[in-house]
């Protein structure tokens, strides 16, 4: 069986980058391709490259940006021809740095701006992906024994729990739960369409907890220490959750637990 | 007490057309504002304020237009001084007037451009005329004794079953399925924020069934005549559910039926 191959967007810091680090170190033969807005400054996947040799391809791509996805989707065919995982990292609170406390900070621009990034940018990934998923090995997640219910490749969307509409009970920070909501329904959109394909595509929402990372750093001084994960615990228990996914699990958001969280 | 205000977004055609329609027809006491994209164009608006002299008054508001929507809330501040209901009702199923079959119809334009309209306007009409509906006498829904549970006003979002992610059996139509599940979000949030003001805003996502409307004219053939409803009637059921609106129904999804609809 070819070597399996992941592709991290949003890989130069945070939950991304750690997802490069923890398949490169944990997952012997895998390669990954890490994708990003400004590779040049991308120096931890630089180093990552370096102590990994021929392991990890760094790949210019902003989310924001249809033209930049496939032509990203161009190279990767060219360079593998296909795909075995797809994780959308990339996200924003809100373009100001802050999510909403109440309708008065809310503005036009700003949600569209955090929809762009956090919600379309995924479903865009996913058109221009898709196609080498269905010509992956399925090298990860976990297969049945029957053929028919294989998969060939798993598309993963960070989520996040504040995206939930049903467990709401707070409110505030508009933008970034409306995003997580609607990017929720593209997930199980995905499922379905990708369900009835041949070969098939998982697809599923996952919540990393909330990370030690620049996205919710202005808000770790509200978080209980041992409810402030780090990236490298969140990835570990977010690659566990992968490790066990098959079509039987697809469509359906899961918190970094492994329990199912409610649309 | 005051003469209630509703003001119907998206008036020009389809169900918010039918919104004033049946305000003024059946709530002979109401005044409606209808705001459109095209005051000018809106024969059938105009031939309502001619019907019913001195109640209706048409505003001109694109709901893409963040300055438009500031500028008719200004508008409304100076003659009305408060409002009592608001419907947010355009939408569109994509730009091109069909809802994606699959992933290869999805475009990174399309779906900003649904999003932008079906979510972002409704929640940025609540940014400026909610100060206006906390004026509002209460004059729709039904209001209990006790006055700390009392509501002053009504939002109500018109969304789609189709936007139910629990209740997504059947895929397609991406941008549109994404755009009315991350109203409901909206409209969960809303709910929470003005559920703690004084004094109190109602905010629910109502569902009109498949309306024999031009958004859902290409589709028509695929549905069932029993289940192709008139405008007439729609909005017959919804104006039946706004009616018995209260404190205690906010922040949820109810159906034309009035059955509690799924996240």
């Amino acid at each position: 069986m070819a070597a399996p191959i992941a592709l991290i967007q949003g890989a130069s810091r945070g939950l991304g980058l750690e997802f490069c680090r923890h398949i490169l170190k944990n997952k012997s033969l895998a390669g990954v391709i890490a994708t990003c807005r400004n590779p040049d400054g991308a120096t931890e996947l630089r180093g990552l490259a370096d102590q990994h040799p021929g392991r990890l391809t760094v790949l210019k791509l902003d989310v924001d940006q249809e033209e930049d996805i496939r032509g990203a989707a161009e190279r990767v065919k060219e360079s593998f021809g296909r795909l075995d995982l797809i994780v959308n990292s990339s996200a924003m609170l809100h373009p100001s740095g802050k999510g909403e406390t109440s309708l008065r900070d809310v503005s036009a621009q700003g949600i569209i701006s955090t929809l762009t990034t956090n919600t379309v940018g995924p479903l865009v990934m996913a058109k221009y992906f898709v196609p080498l998923l269905q010509k992956g090995g399925g090298g990860f997640g976990q297969q049945p024994a029957e053929t028919a219910k294989q998969h060939s490749g798993i598309v993963v969307n960070i989520t996040a729990k504040v995206g939930s509409i049903g467990d709401n009970g707070l409110g505030g920070w508009y933008s970034y739960r409306m995003s997580k909501a609607a990017l929720n329904m593209a997930t199980r959109n995905l499922s379905i369409e990708l369900g009835r394909s041949r070969p098939k595509v998982v697809c599923v929402s996952l919540h990393p907890g909330t990370v030690n990372t620049d996205l919710s750093r202005p808000y770790h001084r509200n978080v209980p220490k041992e409810k402030l994960f780090s990236s490298e615990y969140s990835v570990y228990c977010l690659m566990s959750i992968i490790d066990t996914l098959s079509m039987e699990k697809t469509g359906k958001a899961y918190s970094w637990d492994g329990t199912e969280l409610p649309w």
